[in-house]
């Protein structure tokens, strides 16, 4: 057989999970490029080569059941971006779960944009409750590469206020057509980072303490080499004021 | 005359302007300390001592209008916090600047809350566009102070990204029992903004070349020059990187 099988015909071959999974990676792409507003179960039935009916049958919840799902399913993707083993200098293992995280919200970019900006027809308590899932798994993430078992209150703040700096910064970036480039953005996130963790140092021991026992496993090359080096005009600028 | 006049008879002595006055203040109040989804029509009656159809009759739209009006009028209250002569040590302006925000945020706590967490009942597209038009002049507002007329990317991306991270905080402060006290939340978000524009500053000229401007206006005893001196153990650790 040489022409390819229609796919409106090929539907009745696949098992209950792997039709369960075409329906799903449909989605997926559909949410990922377009406002949730924007994708009608027809567009998911077409995507996927099958009838509205078959997608019901498979979701009878219609297209916010479709969507929570594809919602868990991306959130789970964007998760797995956050893993980095804990060693070598901690600013080049962030800038390496950064260049993940940024390579997710390019190909993902209509849907992330939709799903940050809220106000989303199909936005629900639960889809809620999945965004802030994923904020807690990535401020866990870097708790723990701060080697902070039992963070203080301003170190808390700290790394909840730097996640929505990272998703503002995400969302402006999106706003802008994705400039400047995504590595670009990143240093900056990362500089961001090491800015913030620097000045709470100054006020709080428990933010000192964690970038005490970092510093040492950094390198002249790494980020915070780099920024260091980046900053002595700028500190410069600020000594008759020490 | 000794005995108060009961506020459900003495509606008819107000002039149309004072009466809507009236209804607005008890709204503000209202919406101020509850979730929109928690203030009903009859409670506005209530607090403002009239009849439910007398609010029906200054707003038809109900709820909704009341509520959008509402937040118009606190929208007016917060952007009056951000006007600040452009003289004296910029530091000092801002923090001047977010003493008043943060007396805004406590004194609308819930209604503050409810209307950056999104997915309010009577969220629309137009209350989305109020809370975009303070952030706006925020950020025109920042500009200004920082000179910059023509800004390039990096520095709008900055100013736009710093507004986030004070609306972020505000939240996680209000969600945290209003801890840690105020001036100290205020104090770390002017140390905030100094290490965005200082990181930045490292590889934009653009930013650079604003705060070169600005140092010149501030003194030792101002939130950078104890900025600079707190950051001097920190900076030390980061010597051997250089």
């Amino acid at each position: 057989m040489t022409t390819p099988v229609p796919a409106t015909r090929g539907y009745r071959r696949l098992s209950v999970e792997e039709r369960r999974g075409q329906l799903l990676s449909a989605s997926l792409r559909l949410f990922a490029h377009r406002a949730p507003d924007e994708v009608s179960l027809d567009d998911v039935a077409a995507a996927a080569g099958v009838s509205r009916p078959l997608v019901y049958r498979y979701f009878p919840g219609g297209k916010p059941q479709l969507y929570e799902t594809a919602l868990r399913s991306a959130a789970e993707v964007l998760q797995r971006c956050f893993t980095e083993p804990q060693s070598g200098p901690p600013t080049e293992r962030l800038a390496r779960v950064l260049d993940s995280y940024l390579v997710f919200v390019d190909q993902n970019d209509a849907g992330f944009s939709a799903l940050l900006r809220g106000g989303s027809v199909v936005e629900t308590s639960r889809t809620d409750t999945i965004v802030d899932g994923v904020r807690r798994a990535a401020a866990e993430q870097i708790l723990s590469h701060l080697g902070a078992d039992r963070p203080g209150p301003r170190l808390r703040m700290l790394v909840r206020t730097w996640i929505a700096v990272v998703e503002a910064s995400s969302l402006i970036w999106l706003d802008e057509g994705k400039q400047p480039p995504a590595h670009e953005l990143r240093a900056w996130l990362v500089d961001h980072l090491i800015a913030l963790l620097a000045v709470s140092a100054a006020t709080d021991e428990d933010v000192a303490g964690a970038i005490g026992g970092l510093m040492v496993l950094e390198r002249p090359h790494s980020p915070v080499g780099r920024l260091a080096r980046g900053m002595l005009p700028v500190v410069s600028g600020a000594s008759r004021l020490l």
